[in-house]
């Protein structure tokens, strides 16, 4: 039988032997005690890849993005987010219930806030406003097609942040393939935030994990709402030292994943009634609008998975690819060939 | 000395004398014990007048939109709501700290959102996705100069909401602006709504309160709500004296305002410099671009106000004028004279 | 017909004729914008009174509670307070919902913390443990029977409060009733607190609202929370010229009332099956326990409507008689002989 | 060198050779997408050992009780607990900031709170009261000394709830323990309760996760808060494999601790200067009073340290003692020895 081809997301990474391994001999203690040497380790790499005081594991990216939001704001406040990022669109509308803090989303291009924007949205001091109290950027940008945010733009944002006194946090889930496209260290990024989550999951292959860095107050304040939220592990070395492999061995092969996207983009841009914004095909995410094939995406993904690849549907017209470990080449071209053989089916 | 043109808002409205005497004659009684005849009656004259089943005295718009939203939703859902209405920008971000929801917020044409745009927010079912669980109007639209939503436009709303299953909850602070605008009663807009808050004060003149309408069952949960926030009061039939003269007397008057309100739109928009959508003066509001003139609103209010006449400034170039009981054809004129001088001054 | 004589609470008390005519009268203007020149000299007489630097007008007691907490506390905060206090059972939750802080609550002696059971409720500083931000103390005590604290246990309580960075609110609904029983001045009873909730209704006899007193800054934050909760009023100096008159002439006078509990619960101790703790017999509530009669409150407030008298039922067997403006001498004896009645009548 | 012997607590235990192995073998998916195998295995087990229709995978305790709080409750409702349960003293205030209701502690006898009182606390409808929605129970009782309640304390409260239409959730962190004390299976316990939160690290030996047990409609409303936590994880697997360890060999050993525990608390007891209540030790908790040695906590641990044993301080004159995987006879007599000497030394 054909191997399945899983292009949904890289969460479906499959942890490698190596960390596996790692796993089995994992040095553990109780992290509630900060006893557990595997994560004290993984929190310090974290620390200094990212270049912050600190760092912390927490066990999803959501949980990353919901304690940083609560460690940076007060109930009643506002925060500024792109309107179709993660936190806003994927987190449960947590930002509402646990930090009860009121979203002033704001349309990116590709993702990408306009720093002047951002500036404008910020809030005067009356009795009638909440106060503006973060600002979130998300990195690369997951439904804009896992853009990235320009250096320059992510630096200007961030003088108009502290200008006003205001910090940033970022959503990095993604930040490895952001800093592979750009071609420098995270800490190159991570420099124009206050705190930065990034994940040990999807492309980096670990089964669970995340981490937020920042300031060591920051971190110290973090810790207590991750508790509250149940994030206090115990024995959590065991999926540290998947972290630790993820970050020494596997942030390195993303360059892979991109080029398997751009092989996948050109490719499926060529078939009549399929269109990819190219500009946006810069990691490991290709957003296809199929609206021209006259089906939507659920038929789209239901045909696909007859030629034994997997994707997301849904009811609109927009598909997206996610290339990752395990997907090779000929993945790549296979997935065109199916494509072309549904296209031309219709 | 000259008359001081007070064009900030209907809010500076001082209550009338008839006012007045109703409030010193009357009958009260421990309404959180549901004993205070005066107020029992203004809630029987509101209910009557939006076509609900209830209505239940707030002591201002504010409370009467959170108290609304807090009884609708469940913490952790999402609300669509136009992205300058008065629930959004003023009301110190109460959504994420009481009703602990997340906005999401939709850009109306003139103040008006587009049915389909909201039918496309609406949440599918996703262990990812807040739940959908309200939509918000405001009607007559505040930021947007007054305007109001077209009985068409309201329907198709409502049947949309409710073939989503969801609630419709009408900022209708001006609702009898509306009224007056659209030649129809208050109860024909009110019924595209399932919960309608309007105020007493503003352009009715009453010197405290507003109205919450509803099922029975709404307004029985609301009450409790009401009492949570610090709105269950004693004697309120002192109030509620004023907020009957108010519906009895001073609705039928809008029209006046709406009068001079068009009147000082046609002569404002005639000053070079000065630019004024003609489209949105449809009620007590008018909103002019003074970008030409080269100075910002602070500026400008602050030489207005020499000049006698009193409107908020604010950093940017848009100023705010609103007719209203006491402001009279006069006071148009000599508004718009004030006005010209002070752009020739520039 | 004889005269109902209504002793459920103070808080039935009805404007009186000057108020009335203050109210009338009263110069006002619009508060949200600090425009009200009634509403600012009640604020000014307020702190005078208390001591404080700054006051505000609230709508009710509950509103003036829970914007206080609001303001001392963040969510996942931990406040200690009696468990038997008015925050706790009769404020509909409030400070779960709205400040997201957990109660420690203590059993007072009389409706008093023993001041080392609050110092041994003090959390300290763990991963595990909710921060305590506040300690609240109700003065005087309504469900004790409206007792008093003692001056060295208020300061005992206070100094142990200061020494762990901690502030206190005092929940002084009846401050006025607790400064009579003490002879001593509002001001020497505030001075043991970080801000003071007061109510202009009750036995002060205005229809509607309260006051909340404590530093500038902190009264500063107080008026958004009051802002986002619906209190932020208009024209509402017409409540404060009530408040005023409260203030100046309703004060003076509560020692009568007091003399009336102490004659009603002198006749009603005397009376077989009745019981009162006559020590909590101290300002202008008298609380009994019927058990001895065997009909439980409900049915005892049935037997006394019928008599002319009206109290609150329940389904235990504890009644509160709450004396105030309006009833006087001939009312008290006239309740112990249908008292003594419903006595023999079982 | 001598072993140290951790005694500070059960979740010190270390995963077990065969959980390492099970962990390295282990089959995984990406749970967000229901598509780890080991992990739906896991939740089949619980499901079944609690008589539960669904179970749910969390990444602590802290994290399945707050989950399930939430899912039961509305903001603004008050539950009710014991006032030195897990849940009141070491979640962080997290049932004011998640949840949002308010705390009705009952002072338990040794943990167990009388179901009379319970009754008594179940708030009436009025329009002062919050809504009672939750009664919670823990079992073993922790700082009570890992107490059980007694089945037909269990089956009264239960019916209580149920004759009042609330809810009961049962902390059963350690409610093997309490199976194992009453030997009967865990059902037999759980049945008493509309959801258990039990752990599978602490004296199961896994090194992270709970389960949450309930009806399929809770549980899959849990899941979506589980998610805003951030308990939502990907190859969960890893650690579910352990858990299934630790259902399937480590339950049974559970006697083991309790002699032990036995046998320590009786050694200690004899001590002079130190009191155990012999009634409290029914598993593998051992709570001891101290104060007889004229040391406190933090000092007794310390010189305990000096002789190998590790428990924990405190400024009190209570220390606890868990016996469970990996402490042995031997340790225990070292300990009483340890003990001895500490006592003998002052």
């Amino acid at each position: 039988m054909e191997k399945l081809i899983d292009l949904r997301s890289d969460t479906v990474t499959l942890p490698t032997q190596e960390m596996r391994e790692a796993m089995y001999r994992a040095e553990v203690g109780d992290d509630v005690y900060g006893e557990d040497p595997t994560v004290k380790k993984l929190e310090e790499m974290a620390a200094e890849i990212t270049g912050k005081e600190a760092a912390m594991f927490v066990t999803s990216g959501t949980q990353g993005n919901q304690v940083s939001i609560m460690t940076h704001t007060h109930p009643g406040d506002e925060i500024i987010l792109e309107e179709k990022s993660h936190i806003f669109t994927y987190e449960v509308g947590g930002i509402g219930y646990l930090a009860g803090v009121q979203a002033r989303t704001l349309p990116g291009k590709k993702g990408v806030m306009d720093p002047s924007e951002i500036e404008a949205a910020i809030r005067e001091d009356d009795i009638h406003f909440p106060k503006t109290s973060l600002i979130c950027v998300e990195n690369t940008h997951n439904r804009a097609g896992g853009t990235v945010i320009p250096l320059d733009v992510l630096k200007r944002t961030y003088e108009i942040a502290q200008n006003h006194g205001i910090p940033v946090h970022m959503d990095g889930a993604r930040i490895f393939n952001a800093a592979t496209y750009l071609g420098v260290p995270v800490k190159e990024i991570a420099k124009y935030a206050d705190s930065v989550m990034f994940c040990l999951s999807k492309g980096l292959c670990a089964p669970v994990g995340s981490i937020v860095a920042g300031s060591k107050e920051f971190i110290k304040r973090a810790r207590k709402f991750r508790k509250m939220l149940g994030g206090g592990l115990r024995q959590a070395g065991i999926l540290a030292a998947a972290g630790i492999v993820a970050l020494e061995k596997m942030a390195g092969r993303l360059k892979e994943d991109h080029e398997n996207a751009r092989l996948l983009a050109e490719g499926l841009n060529a078939i009549p009634g399929i269109f990819i914004d190219m500009e946006t095909v810069q990691t490991n995410i290709v957003i296809c609008d199929i609206s021209g094939l006259k089906i939507n995406a659920s038929e789209f993904a239901k045909r696909l998975f007859k030629k034994g690849i997997k994707i997301n549907g849904g009811s609109g017209y927009l598909v997206r690819f996610v290339t990752h470990y395990g997907i090779e080449k000929d993945d790549i071209l296979r997935t065109i060939k199916a494509v072309k053989e549904v296209a031309e089916e219709k």
